[in-house]
């Protein structure tokens, strides 16, 4: 089946060859969950999307977004993923960024993904270079992500470390460790993707139960020794990981639970 | 002016959007130049290109490229540039490599690059991250090049340095360095695009002349430290620096000039 997808607010999945998007990677995108036609974390999205714009020097328009989106909407089905990509659009040979850009933007309808169990983890060999400038963003330069899902066994996700061996992310989930009576996420400041569920838990779940997460670095052995580990993205929320391969195994522990209650509390469209 | 793309082997310069080009930068890319409707340096791109795809996963597919590279030949004008996209082609959503992958090949005719002076350079306060899996490669992932050729003066070419402030590349084009009577040039083992015109110089045009470039880590003393500079790349060739804004002026000397003239004489494309 075809994917419904508008471009520039009109209906056709086709794409100017130019676009700077496909050429250097120079835009960005979210992946939403949709839900009786809305998109209940577009705030977190839009933040997102804001911040990822202006550090690439590409113009934020509101109303363009808003209009492709609207059209997504009044066509595709009210449950599902989607997808919306916003790049610096067409622009003639070389890197330097014109001075008049004239945004893409692509939004695209997919089904929702499978509920999936527990999951399992595999420490994939490859490392995520450090880029402090380019950190937290979910930019279109995703080579890092498809090299470090390769060679990892088939069933388990890949967690990624970084160059110097700390954790950062679970290939498109973050990673939260519950380990002597503390919750703990990595900073993010070098390198991996600031997701939209981690900021939604550490800003809205964790104070609604009276927490919070320590934001900073975490290395191996404090993933080794953590007592419960979950990893979570905005479409999936919350799902606990049972297993970090030739690490440790976890138990699905009552901490979790406790985040994971809260989350669907909050946003009903998380409860399992 | 619409510029001639081919993709696929077909005329039209429209591309899937849920192509992994764009998605993840997915892909590889060259820059070519086209002299007498003939790509001369095409065996060095060639090889580069192979060697992309092969790190990223996509198949290697001669035929489809030289359908589309000749069909793209047969259309365009016998001089200027052509820039050949191979990518993933079109996946569903995730990182992971699709066990089957079919290629989108893109091939697209541009004008002749001006022909420019002597270069100035000035060193871009962003730092090229560590990525010892692709450095050399020409891939999608551009960003990097993107930032580094912001907030440079107007008039000057983006001096890039690594993470750790060694000297990589002048953002489209590779340096060689002339330094107590020695050619020096950086080893890209790190991060960096080695170049084709880099890679031609090392082989073929310095054993020509008797001499051989040192591939070695460059840090900024050895620039401030050096009689003559050039930068390279497959369209333009060989071209002086005369200034690194804020190090050091080098002269347009006989050292670089042997190797412009050597290149010339074995590649009269690159007379000027």
């Amino acid at each position: 089946m075809e994917p419904l997808i508008v471009i520039d607010g009109e209906v056709g999945g086709l794409l100017d060859a130019r676009d700077r998007g496909l050429a250097y990677g120079h835009g960005v995108f979210e992946t939403m969950k949709l839900v009786a036609g809305q998109l209940p974390l577009w705030r977190y999205h839009e933040a997102r999307l804001i911040q990822g714009l202006t550090t690439l020097g590409i113009p934020w328009d509101p109303v363009a977004v808003n209009s492709t989106l609207v059209k997504l909407l009044s066509l595709c089905s009210d449950r599902g993923v989607v997808k919306l990509t916003v790049t610096a659009g067409v622009s003639g040979r070389g890197y330097t960024i014109p001075d008049s850009l004239t945004p893409t933007i692509i939004a695209q309808c997919l089904p929702p993904a499978p509920s999936q169990q527990t999951l399992r983890l595999q420490i994939s060999d490859y490392r995520l270079p450090l880029n402090p400038v380019l950190a937290g963003l979910k930019h279109l330069n995703r080579l890092d992500q498809v090299m470090a899902s390769r060679n990892v066994a088939a069933g388990f996700l890949p967690l990624l470390l970084d160059a110097q061996d700390r954790v950062v992310e679970a290939l498109s989930h973050n990673i939260f460790v519950y380990h002597g009576g503390r919750w703990l996420t990595p900073d993010l400041l070098s390198c991996g993707v600031a997701g939209v569920m981690r900021a939604l838990l550490l800003k809205e779940v964790f104070p609604a139960v009276g927490l919070d997460a320590e934001v900073c670095t975490l290395d191996i052995d404090s993933l080794r020794g953590a007592d419960e580990l979950f990893v979570c993205n905005s479409i999936m929320g919350v799902q606990s990981v049972s297993e970090v391969a030739d690490l440790n195994t976890y138990r699905k522990g009552r901490a979790t639970e406790l985040i994971r209650r809260q989350l669907a509390r909050m946003y009903p469209c998380f409860s399992v």
